[in-house]
């Protein structure tokens, strides 16, 4: 039996270093795995996605943490996907978050990976996207994605999930205004966290009322406000509830099989044109394109003259 | 003479409503724009490239407002390209600094374009080195890319610029300790703005420590610091001969040719792929794809068989 088989045997069986093995080489863009990968992957497992997204300092990694207690309970297999910000300016805020999540660390049906946001190849939201696809493959029935909702990679994360949350806190109240076009956008649920502050009514009547300047049908999901104080457990039942109230209004109006063939397609023209810049940029294309620029061709020109060669 | 051809002749004789709607047919992917933009590239002219980033509020569009006047008064045409934040968390705060870049806008040397975040296709980086070549094709010879410093692709812009600044103020100092490595990498030169507060030297400082720290060898640039207060003008003159400095850095040791090589490569590529895309998803191979979707195909065997069927 070669390595690779019994890799993916691990795997199948619940062997989280392994699975944490092959999506180091997944994010590395190892090409040996191609073969490997195929066979995982066409098991064709669905798992239920659920980003979490908010500004720093609203308790996502709280939240998740909590959420994931609670799909536990429920004997669901839960992966959280959590996408640390690249940025300089919020770099080092998730530290001590991340070791709050130790408790579920243990936990056999818990598996918590990280994704550097820096230096990944082929962009951020499409790694994510691969790698979800292995832990599904994994046997994982719920992937939860936690990133803070800065930057555009961040947020196209998120919207790739069936139900979306966005944190707030009773602070972020003043800034609500100004965001809620956005806001509005890609929130399933809000959750408006630590929810025991004096003024978090407050908070949560301006999101109301921004809320109701949406347009709705009567057949339209009804985006509700979830008060939680996730550091104490509080509320999270509640959290639990709209999350699968909003699976049940996708199920049943036919959006989570149109969400999942949509993803579908998008991960397909991935593969594709993964597989095709490999073959495309052989030595001899690449040299040409040196050679071009250093006669200082334009590159436009040059673009067109290689793909015009492209047999 | 054709359309294009006369929209061609008026960029190049500086008309800025035909260079802003050309630039807006380059964000919309328009596909009939090909032959004009080779034409219009292959003038292959050279703009430097300044970045400027930072958190909110450190003061980048004001700064940006600053360098403008100081490439003015050298006689330099200069174009911002000012990348909104998509991010419903940061969203509504540059609508102010806009405005206040009023009295520049009227400046015929002076071209300004903000690019939306949101939905652009084909990655913001991208977008916005495409929309860049066509500004310096059109004779500018600065182009300052002004982005809020949060998220990949926003951190991806700013990395394609020759300088690159970051702006701070003295209430960032708390968070320099640990966002510092991310900052070391990116900053070819810091700001302190807003350094009439009080507490602006002891930011300094720990910003020195920091720098302190960071491996270099006797050849390699010494990151300065340079403190201004943006509103009033002061030390925009100092942080002008640090860009100047720079530039003049980079273009001994060879790497502004470096530079601008990998630039090309990359611009190369992208134009390349964008056109094996278009040619390669006809209708008839993404019928292909829904079918094997609808009949429950695993993603991978289906991108297998789009790609051993690609001609």
């Amino acid at each position: 039996m070669n390595r690779a088989t019994s890799l993916f045997e691990k795997i199948q069986q619940g062997d989280k270093r392994a699975l944490a093995r092959l999506l180091s080489q997944v994010e590395n863009d190892d090409e040996s795995l191609s073969p490997l990968l195929s066979e995982l992957l066409t098991a064709n497992r669905r798992a239920y996605r659920i980003g979490v997204t908010g500004p720093p300092g609203a308790g996502k990694s709280t939240l998740t943490n909590q959420l994931v207690k609670a799909y536990r309970k429920r004997e669901k297999k839960v992966a959280v996907i959590a996408v640390d910000p690249t940025s300089p300016f919020t770099g080092g805020a998730l530290l001590g978050d991340r070791i709050r999540m130790n408790d579920v660390m243990l936990d056999s049906g818990v598996f918590i990976r990280s994704m550097a946001t820096r230096g990944s190849l082929g962009g951020l939201a499409t790694k994510a996207a691969e790698v979800s696809r292995v832990i599904e493959a994994a046997g994982y029935d719920i992937i939860i994605f936690e990133t803070v909702g800065v930057g555009q990679s961040e947020l196209d994360i998120v919207k790739a999930a069936d139900t979306t949350i966005v944190a707030l806190v009773p602070e972020s109240g003043d800034s609500i205004q100004a965001m809620k076009a956005g806001l509005m956008e890609i929130a399933d649920i809000f959750v408006m966290n630590k929810a025991d502050r004096t003024d978090s009514d407050k908070a949560v009547q301006a999101l109301e009322s921004s809320l109701q300047l949406r347009d709705h049908t009567a057949d339209s999901w009804l985006v509700p406000i979830i008060k939680t104080v996730a550091m104490k457990g509080t509320g999270i039942a509640d959290l639990y509830a709209a999350i699968e109230s909003h699976r049940a209004y996708l199920h049943a109006k036919g959006l989570l099989e149109q969400k999942r063939t949509a993803r579908d397609k998008e991960f397909i023209q991935h593969l594709v044109e993964e597989t095709w810049r490999r073959t495309f940029w052989t030595p001899a294309r690449q040299a040409f394109l040196s050679q071009k620029l250093a006669e200082h061709e334009s590159p436009y020109r040059i673009a067109e003259l290689l793909f015009s060669n492209h047999d």
